[in-house]
């Protein structure tokens, strides 16, 4: 398999083509470093944007949602769907409004969605979406009942095409504005994971497991 | 003007639908909160969404990218688009795969696309966009030269109907799971804007304003 996702017309990033990337790494560490993703799909010829939580198994995303709401009934019937995911690492002050913007990571895969029947494709992709969230957590809790099974529609995404856009550092002024006696620069978005809160019904005596501890303070 | 957005098939959340709420301060304040939107629309019958910076005046979203930009050039021909905001505040460690999920802020709504051709309000809509990421930037910043203004394209997007959705708290998991001798709770994330960093071409001696050293340590 190649490194990079085709360019095609679909996946080409125009704008601020410099930091366009078609990198399969690049895309997998955005999506991997992500919480949410945005998936559009249209519904009676118009366009829908559902956040959804999701995993990544090589070069296909596992979307999963109650059996019987909108989202997996459309996407089970849609020919195509695409999916964003925005990190937003800070604000760029820059001298002008015009070049002031944010950096950040983005990723967009465009795919055919394909509705997961099997129950062992299934309870795979539920554990690739518990997984994504929670590293470790899938074995530290009991098997998936069969009826939570049921309940529950996964949606396969198989990546067609996909691009990343990632946008870092400090402002890019036109030249006459590095004159200008204003401040610029860069105030960094920290995103991170801080400290476990425990339920009031957790039995006495249980305490987080290692897996779950180690993910407090990580920074995404 | 009604407190709340009026709920139609469009709009409606099912799913969860506990956490719903059409109320248009919930969904001001969410969108007021976050950096950056996904907007979804259609191009050749098949969905595509882009993460965008936006600002809100009232009932109106302006958006706003290169005139030449796909999405400029598809907003302003498109009949509908939909808009959703995400702001993901923790992982939730239910007892089960199946009750373990995220807590969260969303916004999503619905309009129609009005491309702003109006030299005031387009400059109107630029300074909204810009008060949005950086309040009381726009009046330290020189104005926006003529050929700016052309370059950039601006997308009023009224809203016809929105929905928020907002999940908290620790997990809720079936009665007979209470028993099961697992650590079950809460791990917030916590998005701030952490410190400024200067450009090093900033002319000695020019400090940030207090506008924008007010944004140091905000939570998101």
């Amino acid at each position: 398999m190649s490194d990079a996702y085709p360019v095609s017309n679909k996946n080409k990033v125009r704008q601020l083509n410099e930091k366009a990337n078609y990198d399969r790494q690049t895309v997998h560490d955005i999506l991997d470093a992500a919480l949410v993703a945005s998936v559009g799909f249209v519904q009676d010829g118009e366009p829908v944007v559902v956040p959804m939580i999701y995993g990544r198994k090589q070069e296909t995303i596992y979307l999963h949602g109650a059996r019987k709401a909108r989202i997996i009934r459309l996407l089970e019937q849609t020919e195509r769907a695409c999916m964003n995911v925005t990190l937003v690492d800070g604000i760029v002050f820059a001298r002008s409004a015009f070049n002031s913007s944010l950096n950040y990571r983005s990723a967009t895969l465009f795919g055919r969605p394909r509705f997961v029947e099997d129950p062992a494709e299934k309870l795979i992709a539920l554990k690739v979406i518990s997984e994504h969230t929670m590293p470790g957590r899938w074995d530290e809790l009991r098997d998936p009942l069969e009826k939570e099974v049921k309940m529950t529609g996964v949606v396969a995404l198989d990546i067609d095409t996909a691009s990343a856009k990632v946008a870092t550092g400090m402002p890019d002024d036109e030249d006459a504005d590095y004159a200008i006696p204003v401040w610029a620069g860069v105030l960094p978005l920290q995103s991170m994971l801080t400290k476990l809160e425990s339920d009031d019904r957790v039995i006495d005596g249980i305490e987080p497991s290692a897996v779950v501890r180690a993910m407090q303070g990580k920074v995404i």
